[in-house]
């Protein structure tokens, strides 16, 4: 969306006034008319999405709401996680929630350790839920991530199709990095990160999800845990899109 | 350095004969002589820099060192890290060094919770140390980073000058992204990342350190643990300098 930046006191209340050379990049360059909606920056860090009002020598437009302050990532990224073995996926959890993941799915996997049980898993789920509210407060979020119920590998096939863009961290892989399928996707709005459990993911299981549109990336040269590997995938692709160390939008 | 692909079979012991039209690349548009030096990829993820020893109708070279596998970052960072409470710093330590961390230094902070003392230090250095070598080894790296004698804040400043660059991230900065701030330090060698301890850094700390050189940066708006902040800003710079997620080299 285009964007003015104004003076502090060209804005009232809800009320935007636009004057100067902006007005004539509004109405001629752009050939804006009222409805259309620009943003506008005061300059101290608060930005408005406006919808415009009036147009004349002056614009005038209605503040529809605040966006500069949204804490929330506008790529969502879903982290389907191979059930890591004890408290691990605590940390997962915690840490994830930081960066900003949008949503936690448990994975049963081939090489899971711990074997799937719907009962503690419901129980566990409940624990996992608690902490992400804690780290969303604590890392102030707008909106809990959810952590989603357990579904096998399987179930999850089904789903790959649903998210913009799937990546599975892959050590055999070495030539596809993540940066360049990012580059080669530079519009997306949600991206599910594949992470296999300690014991990594099975040939078959790879080979399905490659089948199912999945692209296998590496994450380079250094082998990452677990607990590691969609944490950090998270933040390469949070500041692939300047969500993370990308300063003022 | 420019970069060919040669079959497999153009390599044979230490030397490479490279054939075709990457011979005319050499010889016409790069115009390179005997001891210039190229890398050789022979399609399998090996890499190799590669000394040209012969210019004619094939081009032959000698194979220097193979570049491919060396899993040590090109950018060292150091984690300049205010000492956090409880066994937070095995927590850095140990996924700091999975990123590829090049060694980690224990400050003792305005706002350290934890009083610094040197004798249990020791201790807990050690500890540190051995946690270092094990994430290292489980990372495939070829080199355990140094967890090094803590130091106050004070001593720390003397060392700003001797990086490359010394970053700062900050929670109330929030213009200046990190990723601008790498942007605009294309070619550098080593980084200091500086992280406060769990009430943050103090005041008068942050002025101390711009005044001797460091940038304060912003990671964006979702607010990271002590124990998180770190691992983030050193994958956002592996991840921009292309030693995370950057594919073949």
């Amino acid at each position: 969306m285009q964007r003015y930046f104004v003076s502090q006191n060209a804005i009232a209340g809800d009320t935007v006034t636009i004057s100067g050379d902006d007005v004539k990049h509004i109405v001629r360059v752009m050939r804006m008319a009222a409805g259309d909606e620009v943003i506008v920056c005061d300059g101290s860090g608060q930005a408005f999405r406006v919808e415009l009002t009036d147009l004349g020598d002056t614009v005038q437009g209605r503040i529809v709401e605040n966006v500069a302050k949204d804490p929330e990532p506008a790529v969502k990224i879903t982290l389907a996680q191979g059930l890591p073995k004890g408290d691990k996926m605590e940390l997962i959890v915690q840490k994830g929630t930081e960066v900003g993941i949008a949503d936690f799915l448990p994975l049963d996997m081939v090489r899971c350790i711990v074997q799937y049980d719907a009962k503690k898993e419901a129980k566990r789920r409940e624990r996992w839920q608690k902490i992400a509210k804690e780290a969303a407060e604590q890392a102030h979020r707008n909106r809990i991530p959810d952590v989603r119920e357990g579904v096998t590998f399987k179930q999850w096939l089904k789903t790959v199709a649903a998210y913009d863009l799937v990546v599975v961290p892959y050590e055999r892989e070495e030539a596809l990095g993540l940066q360049e399928v990012l580059t080669n996707h530079p519009e997306i709005k949600s991206v599910c990160i594949l992470i296999g459990p300690e014991g990594g993911i099975a040939e078959d299981e790879i080979e399905q999800a490659l089948a199912a549109g999945a692209l296998p990336v590496t994450l380079g040269p250094r082998i990452l845990r677990t607990e590691t590997a969609g944490l950090v995938a998270a933040t390469c692709v949070f500041y692939h899109y300047g969500e993370i160390g990308g300063g003022e939008k």
